[in-house]
């Protein structure tokens, strides 16, 4: 049976030491790191997630404040909030909530950001530093918080086949670069599967290290898992559920009852890699503040 | 026995095609192509790519400028030498050829050259665009160079298993992020083994495709080959050879005699990855100077 792996556990451990960072920037520096979050529309996913993030910003001490714009912005508009929160230097960290609605060019958008204010790795800049495998890149929050859940477990992917499902922005590619690099916490041998892989199955069965980010319900099961494996859920998938007052519950890519009788570590869904995500912008958040200021 | 994949023919080819866009854009804007090539101290190899370099740019009409700087250049004149041409517009590419003295900061002169001029891709911003999938990149010359050549002989990589044997920021890391690409003439199902890695003897055998760039002398022997997988060979490597004027053959990083004999498709070492280097190279300067001029 698997160790379950602990997302909430750590994320609060990791945010525990967040705050003692801002504390001490605080008394160092006197300043206190500052994350703007700007927020387009009235999807309401998107407005739960940005509550999240605030509300864990006032928890750890991080200065957060949000800029809720129509749904009717123009580009234009947009490229000047941006431009304003630049300039200001009271503003350490901006995010700007994927997605924007639909007449909105969102690469431009994310490439009008500062990088060294992107705390969510989304500019080609900060894209590129974390693929040459510089040490001083800010790293994308969910691949990070799976790298970090993976070392706060000792688990080391040195030398381990990592198999990674699926090749988006957000988690398959930044994964896939930071598992592969040459440093302390990688080294992994990576493969990353996706839509057209034939024989995805048999690729997973030799993962040492699986992470599924494939978004498709209860996809990996226990048959393509190895004995021992280690797998790390990303996926979040809402499966229909009318005994939940939502009328849904969460599920990941991972089939999860079958699987954690074979792997020796996993991540259940919600609770494991989710909550990580979070914590690890505040992380940037606080780089970010720090950087800025040090010089 | 594996056809052979003619990278000197196959280059030829490019550099003629190139040769016509040069043509074009004299008469469609009035202006030449131009790159500038700094290089720093006496490095002899350095001086002979430099001169491959200028002589290829000279027979496909592209204006090449070499500016050659003494080894105890300091970093504040190299940098003051980047700074300049990216001021100045008849400056289309810029490269600095590597490597750079030990006591010159490579990283920071790359950083120093606007992307728009970075015909080598190796700027963070640009490296970003090309993992994030962007069509409008400039893409690394050595492992563009890889792709051209598959799309030329017909191979598509989709839904294959590529196995890529090295993790080097110029080779093996932009390699799988131009096979893994949702995109025509990538979808490869992307395999990364490096030192690390402890069973790369079976991984590779599974490889549909298998990319050698590991630096190690015929390190693919034929049995980690496939029955018809196409093996593509990045490697030069010098092995002494008292036959030889120079001393020395150049060497791949497969065992090709024997490797010929059981791949469907294979590149020589020399006249096989070599060449088409710096025909990528070339199309990134004519590329660098219709962006720069269009707008």
């Amino acid at each position: 049976m698997a160790q379950l792996i602990d997302g909430k556990a750590t994320s609060a451990a990791v945010n525990n030491e967040t705050g003692c960072e801002v504390r001490r920037i605080q008394s160092e520096l006197e300043i206190t790191p500052a994350l703007t979050v700007v927020i387009v529309g009235d999807d309401p996913a998107s407005q739960v997630y940005v509550k999240m993030k605030q509300k864990r910003a006032d928890e750890i001490g991080i200065e957060s404040r949000k800029i809720a714009l129509p749904s009717k912005t123009t580009q234009e508009e947009l490229l000047n909030v941006v431009d304003k929160l630049n300039e200001d230097n009271a503003v350490n960290g901006i995010l700007v909530q994927s997605p924007l609605p639909s007449h909105l060019d969102e690469n431009e958008v994310i490439e009008r950001i500062n990088p060294a204010k992107d705390v969510d790795c989304f500019h080609p800049y900060n894209v590129g530093k974390m693929l040459i495998g510089s040490r001083d890149a800010f790293f994308p929050c969910t691949p990070q918080g799976v790298m970090v859940l993976m070392q706060r477990y000792g688990i080391d992917p040195s030398g381990k086949h990592a198999v990674i499902l699926g090749r988006s922005n957000i988690v398959g590619k930044p994964m896939m670069s930071l598992l592969v690099q040459k440093a302390e916490g990688a080294n992994a041998t990576v493969s990353v599967c996706h839509s057209r892989t034939k024989n995805i199955e048999e690729i997973c069965r030799q993962g040492d290290i699986i992470i599924a980010a494939i978004g498709k319900t209860e996809f990996v099961t226990a048959d393509m898992v190895k004995d021992e494996a280690v797998v790390i859920d990303v996926g979040v998938n809402r499966v229909e559920d009318s005994s939940k007052k939502k009328g849904y519950r969460l599920v990941g890519d991972v089939a999860f009852e079958e699987v954690e009788k074979k792997a020796s570590y996993i991540t259940p869904v919600p609770g494991g890699v989710g909550p990580m995500t979070i914590a690890m912008l505040m992380q940037n958040a606080v780089k970010a503040c720090e950087r800025q200021n040090k010089s």
